[in-house]
């Protein structure tokens, strides 16, 4: 019978399905729970920093409201918590423009399904977070990369020739502060320079902030969507600041798209669980989340510097890094004789240290050219593990 | 300079976009959050039976567990409880294929998204569940419809016809049992012909199963996963049975399914997240879920009564409906003589009492025929409040 329909079962999935590949991240993380192991591979908080019992405290205090269980609308009280978060964050905007999301993740997909259509083309870093390709790919688009610069971020240059030649992204995905994985934040000029590029060619922006409340300077540079709020979607998170496992994200949009948002949540999953939304705007509203973030960033500042520190003792002459000013990655450049893909792979059989090679980072694989970064991360493993874990991999790289 | 680039921001947008209207259903929850009135328009569980204490418990002996808070595989926690669920509901399989999903939308959004390409169709029940329909919005498919017959359920052999005629759906949605908005459910033999039809004809069937663990009657229709667990993706839910705040559901899918599901679900919004769904899961280690859902029955059987009576001594000769064996609405069909759309539009503004009319579930808006239903929910306004609505809007027809 299937004969005579001329098709078979394989050739009724969507397309994009065929080019779906084991996550390198999900295959790391899978390495990173054996029990000895040192892991710089997750971009994850600390977990002994989250606050169990001031959150505890809040779920039971809303576990008695009636509305937590139902459907309902964004909670406002949560949306009124993270308007003050974005204040802090030196982007005020009124609590309406501000769309609550499970994680950035979620974020990236519903404003992704916005402008993407089969056959568009999407703008991304040449290093960058996979979870865009995988949001783009049902869509199969045509992936440009621009350039990005460990020192002062995505080369807008090269972005601006590329538009002038006639490219027309969906939208630009960058992250701008605390780069994923080169942990670069983009400099105040090339940020100016670059929303006037979105208003001049329309060209929507997404900013994925995940790591932008993470910064060890007092240097402040303003997020991309405190400078224009027409054309730059703001996408924020709680899963670098206080736990990935609570799944929420924001978005703070522009305007006139909030309708358009609202429709595609409501495709994907209705709303955000309200237990969590509740839960987490009544954690917010009894809790310094200032004096909680400025511990966060002690803590992590310390690690950095541990790891910075260790790198500087054990890793081999001719390796290079950009201190990172935010965020949660050192992005590390070694000499060429050192073959990365061999060094991620026996690291965690050798040494149980697990690491994510920069090539998980490549969007589109150039064909000449031999990856030399790792990226490691030091939020979540204390300052033993980063000192243990990095001398650990000197070691491995000396018998390489 | 927008002049020269010969678009407008307008045509950014992906076409889908252009489409979008405000929810009829979101209108109605927002009518039904009035604090005088009653309200027979969403699909809630009662709120008063969900188990808070014991939940709250749960959540306070995983609080303390380290990775609730982190990134993580699904809880095989919850899959093994969610196995024994679906043991005793006639339909026993392996916990790797149990797949968990925030809520049952998030199921049809992950499932949709295998299958739909630009310019396929989807088979669908002429009355339906709308989230199917903004799922598949995006790729903007032929919408085929088939009949749904209010005692025994979607009309197979119209399906058959449309088949051998040459549709090709990326796949058939159905609710077969408890259906939503009609209440039928469908009998055993449809049952056996439904499945054969998707073998046959290599077509993937969504079973979307929110309501299957409400049923008031000894009469045991096993799922259609159970009769082929090849071409029939089993989607289920907590919102009904438990609350809808919590947005978990489940999916039970083809083993050959199982990593594009995973890769779908990953480009979404990473996980479901892990509190929740541990939680979940100690819940039903600690609870006895059995007694639990052997109560939530007693009362929704109760209220259907309450409903089914009332409706005898209110509403006019000439109303039909079929008593519901599963599920939490009553379909009503009222006589030609009443405006549906004024009933619908009247009965909260002079009754105080919200329903949703048939109309807003009818998938391909016909041009020559008059709607003639409602739809009401029995589960959510307790006994006493459905015998005073009910007996509201009949006095509303009487002066019609």
């Amino acid at each position: 019978m299937s004969d005579t329909l001329a098709f078979t079962s394989g050739s009724r999935l969507a397309e994009w399905t065929h080019g779906v590949q084991p996550s390198v991240l999900h295959q790391a993380g899978l390495a990173a729970q054996r029990s000895d192991s040192i892991s710089f591979a997750l971009g994850m908080p600390a977990p002994e920093l989250f606050p169990a019992e001031a959150y505890t405290q809040a779920l039971t205090r809303v576990l008695g409201v009636r509305q937590v269980t139902e459907y309902g609308l964004p909670s406002s009280a949560l949306t009124a918590q993270i308007a003050r978060m974005m204040q802090a964050r030196g982007c005020p905007c009124g609590e309406e423009r501000i769309f609550v999301t499970a994680g950035a993740q979620q974020g990236l997909s519903l404003i992704a399904s916005l402008f993407l259509e089969r056959g568009r083309q999407i703008m991304v870093e040449e290093y960058s977070y996979g979870g865009i390709l995988q949001v783009a790919a049902p869509w199969q688009p045509d992936v440009l990369t621009v350039p990005i610069d460990a020192e002062s971020g995505l080369d807008v240059e090269a972005l601006e020739q590329q538009l002038q030649a006639g490219a027309r992204p969906a939208f630009i995905y960058t992250i701008p502060l605390g780069h994923n994985p080169v942990g670069v934040s983009l400099s105040l000029e090339k940020r100016h320079r670059l929303v006037e590029l979105a208003r001049t060619y329309q060209v929507p922006i997404i900013e994925d902030d995940a790591y932008g409340f993470l910064s060890y300077t007092d240097e402040h540079l303003p997020p991309l969507h405190s400078l224009d709020d027409e054309w730059v979607f703001y996408v924020g998170s709680f899963s670098k600041i206080l736990a990935p496992g609570l799944r929420v994200g924001w978005v703070v949009m522009p305007a006139r798209f909030q309708h358009l948002l609202g429709a595609a949540k409501n495709a994907q999953d209705l709303q955000t669980s309200n237990i969590t939304q509740y839960a987490l705007a009544s954690y917010l509203e009894h809790t310094s989340f200032d004096d909680y973030l400025t511990r966060l960033r002690t803590t992590y500042r310390e690690r950095r510097d541990s790891m910075l520190a260790s790198l500087r003792d054990h890793f081999p002459a001719g390796a290079r890094w950009h201190p990172p000013t935010t965020g949660i990655f050192v992005w590390i450049e070694l000499p060429a004789e050192y073959n990365i893909t061999e060094l991620a792979r026996r690291a965690p059989l050798e040494e149980g240290v697990a690491l994510i090679p920069g090539q998980a980072f490549i969007v589109t694989q150039p064909q000449v050219y031999q990856e030399r970064h790792i990226r490691l991360n030091f939020s979540h493993p204390n300052s033993a593990k980063i000192r243990e874990g990095i001398q650990r991999l000197g070691n491995l790289i000396q018998r390489m």
